[in-house]
């Protein structure tokens, strides 16, 4: 029986550590709360996702153009957004124990009620009405709900007033808005037309967690899609479609995946539509992807705070119009967390267990691992040269080290999906053994053919 | 003549403006100060960029390996590395006009004096003693210099008080360090090793400026590379010679390059040795690659504040060692900046000036353009067919708009390499027109050999 929730996802976290994928962050000085820092494989496999969704989102495609704008904008931006006023958490405290919970939270978990869209006023008095217990110590003694704004906020200058304040962004979608028309003056873009980004992102949650599923920092890759208005919702479907396909083409299992509209009640101020893909993680299904139909709102909100005219020139119709925007919007970090999760298994051979990272070629760190059977000349030399051949074209690994089933299943554990082993006859007929990681299964290739062999297998 | 100084500057600002490389961070809300946002073309360059030297620095090596920190790290860690007591810029105010210098850019300006490693106190008496006007008003009467630390703040969590602070980090180098153990426990590596990572780091300047060159918030790419102590000046040495070689190696002129080794009073108190790369820019001689002998003041620093052994158990000599660290330190930035000046160019062509940025293919961010000579099928139809073709292998752009000579030009002002003509003839021979960005010679060549023709060329 395959381990499933907090078992399975407590092993995860463990090979992430142990194989350098992921280390909690300032481990040494015993770590900051839900800060964690990708290590060598991490770093590689987060890499390879975000190349992957640029060349899905941008470079593939004729119809969408890159951006990457700064992390400090000027504070207007978010007054425009609706961040200033509206991007809060509702906090409650316990007076007796002092616990704190996101009331929201307190009332879904405690009375089992969806409070979605309620106010912080309204949610006062549904854990007053109510007499909702702590969860905690058990009192039923609470605060006033009151708001807390999710931006982080620092001061850029000499002086730390009012008036040097600026914020971390909380998604790096308001760069782009902000950035629509220089874009469209500079760049040739034509309807419909998309503004693609990824970058860091900060909020200051107060329930972080599960990993690297929820984090303070994190990193987006975000589209803006702009359309005329009335094509909205057949792009809408075609993003929400293209989320799906984007993981199903890496290999993600069909089954762990399930696209999940909001209902009316669910959806953002400024959302006709919002369509979540989500992924069946070991805690429960979660949200991966993000598609909204933000209409015109973000666009027209700009023109108002800035006083900029933020339309496009409708050549056909000849006339000034607002575009509409869908979005579609993916964290690399639980886009990662989805793939580790759905690539890890564990498998008996020979009465032992096999641990394997089941990752999509594209997306394994290493993608070959050139294994000298013996610690030994002119075997490591034969070995060696492979190795810096293979390199030119492939992040490949040597190892020497240990006996060659510890390699294997290091290699294994890492997810790399082939493993070229040299030995003695290696010497003789100019063979090597190539391993496939999922079947196991050896071929025996001339050493001038696997580059060759490897390349109809991992591009 | 070509331009220099100021005006060549304003025109590469301009360009970059123009043809979307570099855009006013928040604009449309008047700019935040020195903020600045990546176009399409600008985030193109910039991800070449990092490609380049995570492909030099990481994957072509056997003796490096990646890391991905996070930006958030504990306050300790800025303790530890001497940034909350050290990382400070002395500020001075004219108390007649309110107008506020750094002490030391005011002393070196009006006094020419070099004044690396002076206290606070012997800055402020500099300036009394020498009566220093004020460059703005004239008057004599000034405040005492005062510490400013340059690390931006923020409170992580509900509260803000000094318990919840939380820094930006103002260098990635500091991640690597905390990871240093993890990385020697799950990673395999042997001395000498690197450990490299690319990424945002903040410091509040007092005074940023010259567009990209000196920014609050910018990118780096930080390599520490451990070694024996012993072996360090060697080493030093060597990435010293690298930094130099890198852009060599992307054609940057070796006459706009310089290493400069600070003078004994310049170095940091934790270097032995540092060198800077710097680059010819239109402003004058600045830093581009800082290379630094770190000794092993930041691993022990960190094993003093935190209490962990962050040692590495060398085999040979079978006892535990604390390695020295290089560190060559690049800013994505400046790095951008020197290769879009170095790149810049002014020719006169039929008495008209085309302008071209004679950037390497590796970094053009766009490698061919086709177009079609005119807006008509099946001229176009053939065009498309080609582009999509390329688009699978470069990024490649099609452009169908407007006078052939014009966008001959507009590529050449992005960088384009290579321009592929498709006309009427080309409907019957199954030829194009590869027209050269830096010759501008143009070669006829069989439509089913571009793609061979141009990757002799690009790659």
């Amino acid at each position: 029986m395959a381990d499933t929730g907090e078992k399975l996802m407590n092993k995860i976290v463990s090979l992430c550590k142990r194989r350098g994928f992921v280390y909690q962050g300032s481990e040494i000085y015993g770590g900051l709360a839900n800060t964690w820092d990708y290590g060598p494989y991490g770093a590689e496999l987060k890499q390879n996702i975000k190349r992957y969704w640029w060349k899905k989102v941008v470079h593939e495609r004729d119809d969408v153009v890159g951006l990457d704008s700064a992390i400090l904008m000027h504070p207007k931006v978010w007054e425009a957004s609706g961040h200033v006023a509206g991007f809060n958490d509702a906090l409650i405290d316990c007076k007796n124990c002092k616990s704190r919970f996101r009331a929201d939270h307190l009332i879904e978990e405690t009375l089992g009620l969806h409070v979605e869209g309620k106010s912080v006023k309204e949610l006062s008095e549904i854990v007053h009405d109510n007499k909702v217990k702590c969860p905690v110590c058990g009192a039923v003694d609470w605060t006033d709900a009151r708001v807390f704004n999710l931006m982080f906020k620092t001061h850029q200058g000499v002086t730390e007033d009012s008036s040097s304040i600026v914020y971390l962004r909380p998604e790096t979608a308001q760069g782009i808005f902000v950035n629509f028309k220089n874009i469209v003056d500079t760049c040739r873009v034509k309807l419909p037309f998309g503004i693609a980004q990824i970058g860091k992102a900060f909020r200051n949650e107060i329930t972080p967690g599960n990993f690297i599923f929820r984090t303070r920092e994190f990193e987006q890759m975000e589209l803006e899609f702009f359309v005329k208005p009335g094509e909205d919702m057949e792009w809408f479907d075609y993003w929400r479609n293209f989320t799906m396909e984007f993981f199903t083409s890496l290999g993600v299992k069909k089954e762990n995946l399930r696209l999940r509209d909001h209902s009316p009640e669910e959806l953002s101020h400024y959302s006709k539509a919002t369509t979540d893909l989500e992924y069946n993680f070991p805690f429960g299904w979660g949200e991966l992807w993000g598609v909204a139909n933000r209409t015109d709102f973000d666009l027209s909100r700009h023109m108002e705070y800035s006083g900029k005219a933020l339309t496009y020139f409708d050549q056909e119709e000849q006339k000034h119009i607002i575009p509409y925007v869908i979005e579609p919007s993916l964290g690399v970090d639980r886009a990662m967390l989805a793939i580790l999760c759905d690539a890890y298994r564990e498998e008996e051979v020979e009465g032992e267990t096999r641990v394997v990272l089941g990752l999509s070629p594209v997306m394994a760190p290493v993608k070959c691992a050139v294994l000298p059977l013996f610690k030994k000349e002119p075997l490591e030399e034969l070995a060696r040269k492979i190795y810096h051949d293979l390199k030119k074209v492939f992040t490949a690994e040597y190892d020497n080290a240990g006996s060659i089933g510890k390699r294997y299943r290091r290699q294994d554990e890492i997810g790399t999906p082939y493993c070229i082993t040299v030995d003695y006859e290696s010497l003789n007929d100019n063979k090597v053994t190539v391993r496939d990681r999922d079947t196991m299964l050896q071929d025996r290739i001339e050493i001038s053919k696997v580059k060759e062999y490897l390349e109809e297998r991992l591009i």
